[in-house]
C-alpha cells in the first residue's frame, strides 16, 4: 500500500478542511486525533469515499503511514498543546523529518521551535493559514517560515491546496526564517482586526447617521463591493445584512454587541508598541472589541450620559459616497501601518521579507484577500525599497484626493456623537505623517524641564543632546536613571 | 558614631536628590556609587556640610555603616543593573534586612524579586518615585509596594521626605504586595504620557489652527493654570513657552520635534492589551511618540503629500475657551481608563488597591499632580465601589457639559488637518462607552461567518452561544482550533 504523503494531527474544522483539500489535490493523507471517536467520525463522514484518507488511532500507526521524510502538520490549539504534540511525537522521528505547526502560534514560540527542533535534526515549519473554514476547504492562504530546509517538501503540497491569484499564482510563498510565518500570519490577523472594525464603523454611521434599513445597506456594501473595496470581508457583510432568521427579520440585528479578542491582534498592537512603530488602527481596533465587550458597563453608562441632540442634516446619497472613500483611505493607512510593522520586525529579527510576495499571498484565500492588494503587489513590484505605501503614486493620489470625504464622515460622526475610532485614527496619522514638524518639541522641553532628559535642536545636527536650566534654579545634571 | 538610618546606591540626579531630602529630614545617610569618583563628587559638592551623609567606597563599608534592620535603597537604572546590585548585596545582609528599588522597573521584576528575596528571609520593597530631579529634592509623590513586613521600617523615611497635599497628609502610602508599586507607577506614567500629549496637541492648535505667537500661548496656559487644569504639566508649559534663549527667541521652538519612549508608556499600553482594557489614550499617546520619531520620513512625505487648504473661520477666543474644556474632557477619559486598568490589573493579580489613595499619592510631588487628582479622591472618597470616573456625578457632569467642546475642537482639527489623536480618541471612547449597543453584532456576525466562532444573542441569556450556516453550505462544525 501507498504510505502517506503527510499525515495531520488534530481533527477541528480546519484541521479536517485541509486533509479534504490535500485529498482532493491528489494527496494521500494520514489522520490523528487525540479523541480517536472524532477520527473515526470524519473517516466515516467528511472523509468517507476518499481511499487516500487514512485515520490512525494511536501515534505509532500514525507515523508509520508516513512516506520519508515525514511530514507532520499540527492543526491543533496555539500554546502548550504544539509543544506536548511535539513531544509524542518526536521520539518517533528520524533526523531530516519534518513537523509543521499550523495553528495561530505567537511567533517567538516558532522562533523557539525551530531551533530547539534543529538541534534534533528535525525540520520546523510554522504556517500562518488564513481563509477560515472555507478558505481550508476550498485554498487558504499559506503563510510558511521556519526552517527552510524543509521548504522544498513541503512547498508542493501547501502550493497545491492553496489559493490561486486570477493569474494562477500560488497566494503561498516562502516567509523567512523562524518565526517569519507566524509573525506574518499576525499582522495579518492584525489587518483583519482593522477592517473589520472599519467596516462596522460604516455599518454603524448608515444605520444610525443616515437611518438606512438592513436592505438598503446591504445594497450599499453590494456596491461597495464593485468598486475599490472589493474584498471578501465586504461580500460577507453585504450577505450578513440581508441575512433573515425564521421570523424573517435580519438576523443581525439580533446578535449581541460583544467582540472576542485576546489573539492575534493583541499581539500585533503588543509588538507594535515593543517595536515602536505607530500602528494605530489596529491598536484601535482591538481596544475597540475590548469596549464592546464591557457590555454591562455600557448600558448603565447609556443610562446616564447623554450625548448630543442632532440630526443628519446633510445629502444622504453624497454621504455613501464619501464613506466609501472614508473607507478606502482608512485601509491604505491600515496596510501603510502593517507593512511599516512587518519592516521593523524584519530589521529587529534579522528576516529578509519580500513585501510585493507577502501581498500576493494575501491576494486570495485569506480573510482580508481583496483587489486592494494587488494594487499593493504592483507597488512593491514597481518599487521593492519603497518606504512607506503612502509615499507610492497610486495610493498618495488616492490619500489626497479621498480626504476631503474621510473629513467629512468623521465631522459627522463627531457632531452626531457615533464613535469612529478607527476612521479618526486613520486621519490623525495621516495627518502626522505628512507633518514635517509635530509639536513633539514641547513634550521634549517638558521632558528636560522635569527630567533632565536633554533634548536636540533643529539648528544642530542629529545625536548632539543638549539640557536647560529652565527654572534658573537646580542642577545640570543630566539624567541617567530615569526614562520617562 | 550614629549608625545610618538608610543607605542609598547610585548617584544619578534622583538618588543625590533624595539623599539631601532623607538628610534634611533628619535622616543619617550612607551612600555608595559603582565609580567612586561620582560619590566623592556629591560628598564634596552637593553634600558639602551635611554631617548625616556619609560615603563609602567599598560595599563592605557601605553595608557596615547601616543600622539594623539594615535598610538598603537602589537608585540604579531599571532592568538587570537592580538585578546585579541585589546579588552583590546580598551576601552582606541577614535575616531581615530590608533592600528597596526605587527605580523604574517593570512590575513582573518587581512581583519576581519580591518572591525570590523573600525564600532568602530578606524583604524587598520596588517603589515607583516621581516627581522628576525637583520632586526627589522637595518632596515626590512615592508608590512603594512589595513585602508588607517591611513597610513599618520604611514609612518613616518615605513619608517624611514624600510631598505633602495642602492638608499635610503624606503622598505616600502602601499600594499593594509584589509589583503593585510599581504598576500603579507605570500607570502613573503612561497617564502622564496621555496628558502631555493632549498639551501638545493643544499647543498645535492655538499655534496653527488660529496662529497664536509664543507670548499670547504662555498667556491661555498661564490662564488654563488658574483653572480645573491646574497642574504641574499645565505650569511648567506656560513657563516654556515663555522661556527666551540668548538671541530672544522662543527656546521651544528651536527644540527637534522627536520624542523619546520605550520605557513605562509603552508598558502600560501592553498591560492594557494583555488585560483586554480599552486604554486608548494612552495607547494613542506612545504611538504620538514613536510618529514624532519618524522624522525623516515625515519630512519627506510633507513634500509630497498635501492636505486640505482651509483656513480657521471661527471666533478665536470661543475657540480658546472651548480647548480648556476638551483638554478637561480629554482628561478625565484619560484618567478614567487610567483607573479601569488598575481595577483590572488588581483583578488579575491579587492586589488590593486603594483607589483614593492613589489619587491622593499623585496629588502631590509627581509630575501628574493637580488639583484634578484631589477630585478623583473626593470621587472614590466618596464611593470607594465607584466602577467607572464616568459614572460620578462630578465628572460625568463634566463630560456631558464640555462634549460640544470637544465635538467643536476635534471638527477644527479634523478640518484643518491638524493631527489631534488623543483628543479625537477620547471622544469615540466617550460616545463608545456610554453606547448602550455597539456594531460589534457584525464583527460577531462576521467571525461566525468565516470561522464558526459563534455568536450569543440579545434574546437569550449569556453563555449560550448560536453558529448559524450563513452560505447555506459547508459545515456545522463551530471552531475550537483557531481564534480570530
Amino acid at each position: 500500500m501507498k504510505k502517506a504523503d503527510i499525515g495531520l494531527i488534530g481533527l477541528a474544522v480546519m484541521g479536517q478542511n485541509l486533509v479534504l483539500n490535500m485529498a482532493d489535490n491528489g494527496y494521500t493523507v494520514a489522520v490523528y486525533n487525540r479523541t480517536t471517536q472524532k477520527m473515526t467520525d470524519f473517516i466515516e463522514g467528511p472523509a468517507k469515499g476518499y481511499d487516500n484518507i487514512v485515520g490512525a488511532e494511536t501515534i505509532e500507526d500514525f507515523i508509520a503511514q508516513l512516506e520519508r521524510p515525514r511530514r507532520v502538520m499540527l492543526m491543533v490549539k496555539a500554546g502548550e498543546v504544539v509543544d506536548k504534540f511535539i513531544e509524542t511525537v518526536l521520539p518517533h522521528l528520524e533526523e531530516g523529518d519534518i513537523i509543521i505547526d499550523g495553528g495561530n502560534s505567537h511567533f517567538p514560540d516558532s522562533n523557539r521551535r525551530t531551533k530547539e527542533l534543529a538541534e534534533k535534526g528535525i525540520h520546523f515549519i510554522g504556517t500562518g493559514v488564513s481563509g477560515g473554514e472555507e478558505g481550508a476547504r476550498r485554498g487558504p492562504s499559506i503563510m510558511p517560515g521556519g526552517n527552510e530546509k524543509a521548504w522544498p517538501y513541503v512547498k508542493p503540497v501547501f502550493q497545491a491546496i492553496s489559493a490561486k491569484t486570477e493569474n494562477g499564482e500560488a497566494c503561498c510563498d516562502w516567509v523567512g526564517n523562524d518565526g517569519a510565518g507566524h509573525y506574518v500570519k499576525m499582522v495579518h490577523n492584525g489587518i483583519e482586526y482593522g477592517d473589520m472594525q472599519l467596516i462596522t464603523e460604516a455599518y454603524q454611521l448608515l444605520h444610525e447617521a443616515i437611518g438606512m434599513n438592513y436592505e438598503e445597506m446591504h445594497k450599499v456594501f453590494a456596491d461597495y463591493n464593485k468598486g475599490p473595496l472589493d474584498s471578501y470581508l465586504i461580500e460577507i457583510t453585504r450577505d450578513i445584512l440581508a441575512f433573515r432568521d425564521d421570523a424573517g427579520e435580519p438576523l443581525v440585528e439580533k446578535i449581541l454587541d460583544t467582540a472576542g479578542q485576546k489573539g492575534t491582534g493583541k499581539w500585533t498592537g503588543i509588538s507594535a508598541l515593543d517595536l515602536g512603530m505607530p500602528v494605530t488602527l489596529i491598536g484601535e481596533s482591538v481596544f475597540a472589541r475590548c469596549l464592546s465587550a464591557l457590555k454591562d458597563e455600557r448600558v448603565a453608562a447609556s443610562k446616564k450620559i447623554k450625548g448630543p441632540d442632532v440630526t443628519f442634516s446633510g445629502d444622504k446619497d453624497e454621504f455613501v459616497k464619501d464613506l466609501e472613500q472614508a473607507l478606502l483611505f482608512a485601509k491604505i493607512i491600515s496596510y501603510a501601518q502593517g507593512f511599516m510593522l512587518m519592516k521593523e520586525a524584519a530589521k529587529e529579527y534579522s528576516w529578509k521579507l519580500n513585501y510585493g510576495a507577502i501581498a500576493l499571498m494575501w491576494r486570495g484565500g485569506c480573510i482580508i484577500r481583496s483587489v486592494f492588494l494587488g494594487k499593493i503587489k504592483e507597488a512593491f513590484d514597481k518599487n521593492p525599497e519603497l518606504s512607506n505605501l503612502i509615499m507610492d503614486d497610486y495610493f498618495g493620489d488616492i490619500l489626497q484626493k479621498a480626504q476631503n470625504s474621510l473629513r467629512k464622515v468623521v465631522t459627522a460622526a463627531v457632531t452626531l456623537g457615533i464613535p469612529v475610532p478607527t476612521l479618526s485614527t486613520a486621519l490623525a496619522f495621516f495627518d502626522g505623517y505628512r507633518s514635517e514638524r509635530l509639536p513633539a518639541n514641547l513634550l521634549q522641553a517638558q521632558r528636560d524641564y522635569f527630567g533632565a532628559h536633554t533634548y536636540e535642536r533643529t539648528d544642530k545636527p542629529r545625536g548632539e543632546f543638549f539640557h536647560t536650566n529652565w527654572t534658573g534654579t537646580g542642577g545640570n545634571v543630566s539624567s541617567t536613571t530615569y526614562e520617562v
